[in-house]
């Protein structure tokens, strides 16, 4: 992007502390000067006329527009026929890859010093193919879908992701020695994949081993890959090594789009109180940016974050501090003026 | 059982460090006086005519003979046709539970101090239906299957179990907002189970949600029951809170027969030289002993195991110590005697 230039993101703030944990980013992109025009839109679900609920089609219009989106989280609404609205952005996209860095919080103690892992999860398919039969009273099955297209997007996204990082190795993690066939087929493109990149190391590991492992000691893993559900799985285990999903940022990647977004709760309970904690969907818009090349405004806000949390002052609640949402980012806010 | 009565146990050794282990629990039950006698049977698949490799019948007959069994880890065959023999146990004879408890072990240190779970998990369906296809080239579909019968069975299993054994909570861990009809009939038979057992506390959560708080904290979770592939991670998760896979025990319970294993691998590494730690064997065995009402047996067997880690200085050299498997299984036989 050439300097000056303002790229326009789409926002779907969200439900519950959606809203505030949005206007901190706001906030604090307009105190970095970040080149960022933000468009609101709500995806609230619309009933067509076929009674399916549908993501209004000025989300979808705005997505296409502006291929870069950040989101807060959402409800799901209650009933038969909605199906996640949160699931439902990423296939819309095609958004194939979800990467969610996991790294220690100075200013956030907790049982592991020094996590720095990176889970890069199948987005589109695998368990989360959406079909299934009862196929007599009583007996139901869920289809698992592995594909090579997909497998291969998001393997060789892995790879590419921990060249371009600096990042030395990649794990694929799976249970081919059940699911010879699917999760075979994943790791065969993996093991393609890896072939392609001999400047990075490849493992395989079983994702039980992996969880074992992970628990004992994270620092043996780096960047790992594997099918939808057990990076749904092992991203909220790494999440709660370095203190859960309030603090851990996530963003999904497409061949050209992507949504970043906090995959934390709603949070009802606490919202429109203040007390909201704006740090994973503040990482979230970090990465965007980084996505995006505007890598010194990420350096900055990113800096001016884990100096506050550290500092420790302004930190929320949720943190073990007394600070508000409104009170940490006026600190981030303060910070990245000086970076 | 009545005083004197001699029950026969089918024992399968196993691979690697199996017949080591196996010989551990043979001389520590020995010196407690159990009641046991021992059919040892090997289970190396035998090919039949038609080519298909299967469990060998004598060993069939001496399960359906004893109905309770104990299993060292299992090598599987390598090669086309093969399945995993460990697995294979659990399915010819219908162990629908598989139930591992995670103690904190005293003379263990690890991260987590006072852990004490036990998962459940149903053994038989689920994403283990070794169902697969490639529908077309690049497209394969696994099908993860979940039955009415299967799920009441470990659920009442789960009750049941926490009621026998004083625990106060029962947890159903799920992914029935995306998977919403296996997991959803899985939940519902969950939740007719917990309004049978109005003494005991019944709690539902997601599987991703479970492995962030279980890193976090464990002590909010007492008995959790699911379907098979998140017990398989959820256990091997929990074993790792406690020391890993060589201090954990399992068992494998149907309607009337059960088999008790060491989940570890079969560490052909070490395997003969008198290194292997054999308390993950020997726990599953007192697990054993409570099944077969021997509790008193069970009780003095497990205080001499915990006993002699607790001291330390017989300990395996995974635990850090410097004892051999025979210094450990010594020391075990020394203190169970004054028991
Ligand atoms: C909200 C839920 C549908 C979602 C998932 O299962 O993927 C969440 O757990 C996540 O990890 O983003
Ligand atoms: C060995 C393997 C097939 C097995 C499983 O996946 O169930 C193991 O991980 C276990 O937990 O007993």
């Amino acid at each position: 992007a050439s300097t000056g230039e303002v790229r326009r993101v789409t926002l779907i703030p969200g439900d519950g502390i959606g809203p505030e944990i949005s206007q901190s980013v706001q906030q604090i992109f307009e105190a970095a000067g970040a080149p960022i025009a933000w468009d609101p839109v709500d995806v609230t679900p619309v009933k067509g006329r076929d009674g399916v609920f549908r993501i209004p089609s000025r989300c979808i219009e705005l997505m296409h527009q502006n291929k870069v989106g950040l989101k807060g989280p959402l409800e799901t609404p209650i009933g038969k026929g909605h199906r996640s609205l949160n699931l439902a952005v990423r296939k819309e996209f095609n958004l194939y890859a979800n990467v969610r860095p996991c790294r220690s919080l100075e200013g956030h103690k907790t049982l592991y010093d020094n996590v720095d892992v990176v889970t890069i999860r199948e987005n589109t398919e695998g368990e989360y193919s959406g079909i299934e039969h009862e196929i007599v009273n009583g007996v139901v099955q869920s289809i698992k879908l592995i594909t090579e297209t997909a497998s291969r997007n998001v393997a060789s996204f892995a790879f590419e992701y921990a060249r371009q990082n600096g990042r030395k190795c990649v794990t694929a993690v799976h249970k081919a020695n059940i699911m010879r066939m699917s999760d075979g087929l994943f790791l065969s493109i993996c093991r393609e994949q890896a072939a392609l990149y001999p400047d990075i190391k490849f493992k395989e590991a079983y994702l039980d081993t992996v969880c074992l492992n992970m628990v004992q000691d994270p620092s043996q893993y780096d960047v790992l890959v594997m099918p939808n559900l057990y990076g749904d799985i092992l991203s909220d285990l790494c999440a709660g090594l370095v203190g859960g999903l309030g603090v851990t940022p996530s963003g999904n990647i497409g061949k050209d789009a992507a949504v970043f977004e906090s995959v934390h709760g709603t949070a009802p309970d606490i919202a429109g109180q203040d007390k909201a904690n704006p740090t994973a969907l503040l990482l979230s818009a970090v990465m965007m940016l980084r996505y995006m090349n505007l890598t010194d405004h990420a350096r900055r806000i990113e800096k001016a974050v884990f100096d506050a949390i550290a500092d420790g002052r302004c930190k929320t609640g949720d943190l073990g501090g007394s600070g508000t949402c409104s009170t940490f980012t006026q600190d981030v806010c303060n910070r990245v003026k000086d970076l």
